[in-house]
């Protein structure tokens, strides 16, 4: 709370960090710790309801169990929706058993916030900090690919994601993935047959680019109404001065506006 | 050569595909691999000396076995230099074992075309081809990450290096990159203290990014000297007609120039 007043954050949204997933437990395990981390976010959010706003944390590889938490966080906790990982332990988000909880996420109003976690190749480059510089990035990408070829976005238009760290590698490579498209259908399309970019400002992307030319590409690519702010608070990789990169731009009063905080709320479905 | 002449590509960089490069094998195996394709390579350069430039490959694995095929790629076989992969089995770019190529690469002026392979999480994203939409663009920033953090550009100011697919991930995720370096130095700047976009314009990227916005970001980021004509011959990632992109992009003639020849000219170090 220290750290909102000093950063002028009027409002933010907790959720738990991603280590916390526990996706690799069995799922009655992963449903009583994210019942405890809900609760605990709930708490908070009850306590400075001015302030705060949550998103929960469900036993992803049990999806009965989840779609259940699901309705917990927002019928009795008053959640605004979930955070998930770009992955769950075997699961791409494209897994026909994590169908239902989306379904569930759209018939409930529920915003979702993907987070990478677990990162492909970590073992393969130890050095530089690699896993979170290039395996984050790429964990995004495959969040947002998986959607996107497993036609969850197309068969729940009213779903509304929101991706972190501007979308990782998936907006540079919009090119490469839509020509992937074009040229192999057969090993791209065979369970979406629309183009890619058709979805390019059907989702959220939070603005944690670190650099304002790729937050103009950002912009352009996706549209002024589908950027975030996003902060990473509170780890190191993150914007330290929450809003520096949006407000040293030069935007008019109304994209900053946006930018700032009408984008998430929308996002999070608050009027 | 039909396929070059119904193009008009006057020039074309003849390098090996990288399933070929089988570092997984014996340094001794390998040499003789690496001796029979770049023997071939160099039959079809001596055939049309006009229109092929070669580039060899080399048993990475085997750092001295691969210093001295490099010599006689260099002064026997008339080459321009050689392709490895982004990574070399066990070890990334910035292993000490690798630094005595690149120290003779440096030192006989061969130029160095690094291409994506054995892609990191393939296992994990089996499906809509994702290791090679979403696999390759990491393993590009994974090559140039080890490559600037393990101060190999630093050590080697000299050393002509191009990275293909426009660099993968590496570009758009830049702020990231260099905000690691300023947050956690005790991770990132191990073995080299200078900031990673310091090495902006310090090295080549080839176009292929299938996309006008992003090539335009390419150019912003790495200046218009640094970009040379990409096309993945003969993949269908590629650019099926090459140059179709830099032409369709009313650059002026002498940007056009730079980026359809000049560059890659220059990269390859040749008047």
């Amino acid at each position: 709370m220290k750290d909102c007043d000093h950063h002028h954050v009027d409002m933010q949204v907790l959720s738990t960090i991603p280590v916390l997933f526990n996706y690799w437990a069995k799922g009655v395990d992963a449903l009583e710790t994210s019942k405890f981390l809900n609760d605990h976010i709930a708490g908070i959010v009850k306590q400075y309801p001015d302030r705060f706003i949550g998103l929960g944390t469900l036993p992803m590889q049990a999806p009965p169990l989840a779609i259940k938490e699901l309705e917990r966080c927002m019928k009795d906790l008053g959640m605004a929706g979930i955070q998930i990982g770009s992955h769950v332990d075997g699961w791409n988000l494209n897994a026909p058993e994590l169908f239902p909880i989306f379904q569930a996420a759209e018939e409930l109003g529920a915003a979702i916030f993907v987070h990478p976690w677990e990162m492909l190749g970590s073992d393969k480059m130890p050095q530089y900090w690699l896993p979170w510089l290039v395996g984050m990035p790429a964990e995004t990408s495959r969040a947002i690919c998986s959607l996107i070829f497993g036609g969850v976005f197309e068969r729940l238009p009213k779903l509304r994601v929101a991706f972190a760290h501007g979308g990782g590698s998936f907006p540079f490579t919009i090119g490469r993935i839509e020509h992937g498209f074009k040229v192999r259908p057969d090993l791209v399309a065979v369970d979406n047959q629309v183009n890619p970019r058709n979805y390019l400002g059907k989702f959220y992307l939070d603005s944690l680019v670190h650099d304002p030319l790729m937050l103009e590409v950002l912009i352009k690519l996706f549209g002024e109404d589908k950027i975030c702010l996003g902060t990473d608070y509170p780890f190191p990789l993150g914007e330290l001065e929450p809003g520096k990169l949006i407000e040293s731009m030069n935007f008019n009063s109304i994209t900053r506006e946006k930018l700032l905080s009408k984008n998430a709320l929308e996002w999070l479905g608050i009027k």
